[in-house]
């Protein structure tokens, strides 16, 4: 016989992993059901992936800080990442294998991802995403298509109350560029409006002693691409540029589409990782204080799995999804059937033929209940097939 | 721009990982739906535990070996593993939280497990399982249960030829420790049977020096119990054992229940696990090799886990199953709208039309396509919407 377990630990889990019970679960499960309907109907295909991928490729290439990966050493001395996002590894399975067959390629994909925390009431460590890639169209079209997607796949989880917030990574690194006097300057107002640091970035701003009219300009860049509704508000910082036509024609298709009340731009959307190039965007909802998801245009990450192509997509995270759906699915009904031995196979024949009717049906022999009414409680009807004597207990 | 990767790993993943494409998902998926409808019918409901769990509860009392375990070190120095079956981390859940609600606990589960390989082209190291855990009830009449799904599981995968083997790890206890002389002995004796290895069993009983009653009492049960078509058979080894008794009693309500065709008895069957404390099996079908997964009583994990309550259960392989399994579904047709810019709100138009009759549509502006024939090739239909100039290239 084994000893019992002894450490205090016995019954915790890791910092920052939690178990789903069948509410949850089931809720997931809606909502896993319903996305595929809507990314199969747009010609996406599941796949799947590891939960370890080797840290070398996946782990520094992922657009997820090095602290917050799960990393362990195999037999054979490698370094290994839990995936921290799926984006990479379906670059990985594209580039070496899927693109030659077919060009281009529409993936998607329902699955974990893992985000080492530090502390304990914080955030999870392992969460749902689902997303899509599109990889192989460098279009405006392609953008466009990945957009339409993630509404739709909202409008059929019945969130109606949702932006997309829609940036350029492209359009904002050339005016961090150009008013800027350095690199190091670029990058720091480029962090300070990732973390959304609209404060941090007016003194750092009046910090680097520009010239006024430098200064000035980021400014005021600053507030009218906050609130920006008419590209034009941009042009006055940046003439000419190509981002800026590609966005205008994809927000222009998306229009057309009538998906207009879906869209808000902020020029401000910025990214740590250099291997977005292009559009960017960022899903918000209300009833939720968080992102539910993000997407962009990474061509540069196909560049460093050595591919120049197109790639574009989005992932949504379905914790954050799972609080602001109101589901309009029912649990089905349970039904339990408690027997006495002499009842058994009464009892087996009746959930038989209610099971074959698709009813959810327990078979419980009565006595192994230690409470009885505790028991019932769960069930939306009960049948208890026991002899007299039992049934009077 | 980000560099490129240089490891020439780029495209690899670790060892025992695998990608899984979009058919091989599909029929993954297949089975997952038909399995829950199942489970569910049965009152079985659906939990997720995370993939990460404390090596010093999880992984110690997990049945699985030490050396396949993949463990990490989390920021607080604890050490973590990933999760090498579903079992003890259910076992965690029910006995921590949920058995206090409601007792007897019926759980089911669909999960990646992870088992660590040592070399190239062998065993997968990320595989998923399906099963179940019925916890809180030690009669025969759980166990009878969780056969029974377990066999109308297989029946609803269309899988016919199988059986069921049936052993019980009391039974095989009793007469190691009654017909050897130590401990040691009969430890061994059950080693080998856990590997199959019936001639090392034989050469290790003779060579024990035992009197020669023992001797050939062991010999004898173990070609009776491997032949056994009656429990009587095993009679002669073992009398009045109340283990015995428990597996005529499930026996018999199986075979009126009309499971006989599939139900094997064998007491050679063990485990290397001293949880498993009764009625255990192995499930065997026509067309594999290896065994599709297995199932019995583990009263002894419970007891680990501070709780005097029966528990019983099975687990199945996917990876198993879809090697057997005749798929009668097929895979739906996949339309491909080709455009050009002029007709992009035409293709969108009747994308939308056509995903509105359920049809998947995939949506392709065509000047993308590096190579038109062998796109087409994976769609059962093509629409192209091109102008004349185009269309004649």
């Amino acid at each position: 016989m084994m000893a019992k377990a002894s450490s205090i630990k016995m019954f915790e889990k890791p910092l920052g992993m939690r178990d789903t019970f069948s509410t949850i679960y089931e809720q997931v499960e809606y909502i896993r059901t319903q996305g595929r309907t809507v990314l199969k109907q747009h010609g996406y295909q599941f796949v799947k992936t590891p939960a370890l991928e080797y840290y070398d490729t996946i782990g520094k290439a992922s657009a997820i800080h090095d602290a917050t990966l799960f990393k362990l050493v195999d037999t054979q001395g490698n370094t290994l990442v839990l995936r921290p996002d799926m984006t990479t590894p379906i670059t990985r399975l594209v580039t070496s294998k899927l693109l030659s067959e077919k060009n281009p390629q529409r993936l998607a994909y329902f699955a974990s991802v893992f985000r080492a925390q530090q502390q304990e009431g914080g955030r999870p460590a392992q969460f749902e995403q689902m997303g899509i890639e599109l990889i192989g169209d460098k279009t405006y079209f392609a953008d466009a298509e990945v957009i339409t997607v993630c509404i739709e796949l909202l409008r059929a989880l019945n969130i109606s109350d949702f932006k997309l917030t829609i940036g350029h990574a492209g359009v904002l690194g050339c005016i961090l560029k150009d008013y800027t006097e350095n690199e190091e300057q670029a990058t720091s107002l480029n962090e300070l409006l990732v973390e959304r640091n609209f404060v941090g970035f007016e003194e750092a701003v009046r910090g680097f002693g520009l010239p006024a009219t430098k200064e000035n300009a980021l400014i005021s860049f600053m507030n009218e691409a906050l609130n920006c509704t008419n590209l034009q508000q941009i042009e006055q910082f940046i003439r000419n540029n190509e981002d800026l036509k590609y966005l205008q024609q994809l927000l222009m298709i998306l229009e057309q589409a009538g998906y207009k009340q879906y869209i808000t731009i902020d020029f401000t959307l910025a990214s740590h990782m250099s291997y977005y190039t292009g559009m960017l965007f960022e899903v918000f909802a209300s009833g939720s204080g968080f992102s539910l998801g993000n997407g962009g245009r990474y061509d540069g990450l196909l560049e460093y799995f050595d591919h120049n192509e197109g790639a574009t997509g989005f992932s949504l995270r379905i914790d954050r999804i799972l609080e602001i759906v109101e589901f309009d699915f029912e649990m089905p009904d349970e039904t339990a059937i408690l027997f006495d031995e002499a009842h058994y196979d009464e009892a087996v024949q009746l959930a038989k033929q209610l099971r074959g009717a698709n009813e959810n049906v327990t078979l419980q022999l009565i006595s192994e209940l230690p409470n009885k009414k505790a028991y019932e409680a769960h069930f939306q009807k009960v049948i208890v097939l026991v002899s007299k004597e039992d049934a009077s207990k």
